[in-house]
């Protein structure tokens, strides 16, 4: 197994949890990326402080102002990222900002439903329209002919909540909101797994485990899964990858999780 | 097999295409509805002019002003129809009304991803909130302990477009905004269909085939089914279910439809 090596990467939702997992676990790399861009809705505030703390002593972190469900925002943290990298690529985007809305089906409202869908579903995929042309540059820089997530992929964070054929956890928790933006979200990764194939851009949906951050924790009870294992797992998992695997839906030990 | 038998439904949409098509059917019945609902964005309109006739002759059809995408007017259709029943329950709740915007994954805009949403996944989904009142009224009204769509029963038109396992057509027609809110259909009738089983209410998705209509007409392309055959299939479809089908995606002809 090869390990995943890149020169850049995007990370969305980068301050908490998952996110902030995959930057420390990119700095930690035998050959750390040359540019770890770490989106964040709010760089300068309290809940960006672990962030910053660590961008101060890596300089490859470059933190980024982005809001993924901000056309705007978005179109300029794709024109920053490209004077960073000069003339090169970014081999690396993972969709991992999300929201979640914990809800009964009775409680949804229109403004939940659009708003947890705008950002977990919309937001993915106007961030690979906007940085489709530095992910191309980054794939036709490379030597390779296949295609695998050291070249260049786009990664969108998924669910197992987002499996329509288990519903899985319905009895613990139903937002309804959130499984409908990751089936969408599935969908969406298994259109664009069809649409850049031919711009050498892996694609894929991950399910991160269920994950012992703010979003993972509920009361009374404690994920079984730490950060650290499941940002472990999916770069395992990443590093694996090849144009078999595109336009799948995995789990972060690289099982296949039904639609 | 059992005739499907209702003394109420309510079809969105129902002034063109597949809806007007389950108004025409419903008509032709050996035994046809006493109420028959037809929900319609602009019932005085151009677009109206068919749906208008035929209520001129059938005094079981009540038309019903309603734009799936607004709350406020879901809620004034649903008194409305409150109102015509009296005490009463809705039998059958069709969720036909739905949009598509042909574009390639780079056209997509938040605009649009988010008015396809609306109207295709959160529409059916506030539909189901505002009568399920009358849904279960229908359901207790019923003296059998089954589901049925007979007795009480949402009906998602969907698509065989929103199947992410196999992507149907993606060299002829990419829209992703209609694909990911069709998978996020598919979500909604499952979660609809766990949600709702206690209160002895079927959930179902169905895929009406590639129809000639307004929608399903491409330049160039004639498609294979009528309104009349695919109206028919969804009908004989319907009138097999029980609680066993409840949650499943299943095409005009009764084919399970894999997600």
């Amino acid at each position: 197994m090869a390990e995943l090596s890149v020169r850049s990467v995007l990370v969305t939702g980068a301050n908490r949890g998952i996110g902030l997992g995959f930057v420390q676990h990119f700095l930690r790399m035998p050959k750390p990326p040359q540019w770890i861009f770490a989106g964040c809705r709010d760089p300068k505030g309290q809940r960006a402080k672990e962030l910053q703390n660590l961008a101060s002593k890596h300089p490859n972190i470059i933190i980024i102002p982005l809001e993924v469900s901000d056309p705007a925002s978005i179109k300029a943290a794709a024109a920053k990222v490209g004077e960073h990298l000069g003339g090169s690529g970014l081999n690396l985007l993972i969709n991992n900002a999300a929201i979640l809305k914990v809800r009964t089906l009775d409680a949804e409202t229109l403004e939940d439903m659009s708003e947890v869908y705008t950002t977990n579903t919309i937001g993915p995929l106007l961030m690979a329209q906007a940085f489709l042309p530095l992910l191309k540059k980054a794939a036709q820089g490379s030597p390779s002919s296949g295609l695998s997530c050291s070249k260049a992929a786009i990664v969108n964070i998924s669910s197992n909540g987002g499996s329509i054929s288990s519903l899985y956890a319905w009895e613990i928790i139903q937002s309804t909101s959130y499984r409908c933006s990751k089936a969408a979200l599935n969908m969406l990764s298994k259109c664009q797994s069809l649409a850049y194939k031919e711009h050498g851009i892996l694609c894929v949906a991950l399910h991160p485990g269920w994950v012992q951050t703010d979003m993972g924790n509920s009361p009374g009870q404690v994920p079984p899964t730490t950060v650290d294992e499941s940002v472990q797992g999916m770069l395992k998992v990443l590093s694996t990858l090849s144009e078999k695997e595109t336009g799948a839906f995995l789990d972060w030990e690289g099982k296949v999780i039904p639609w």
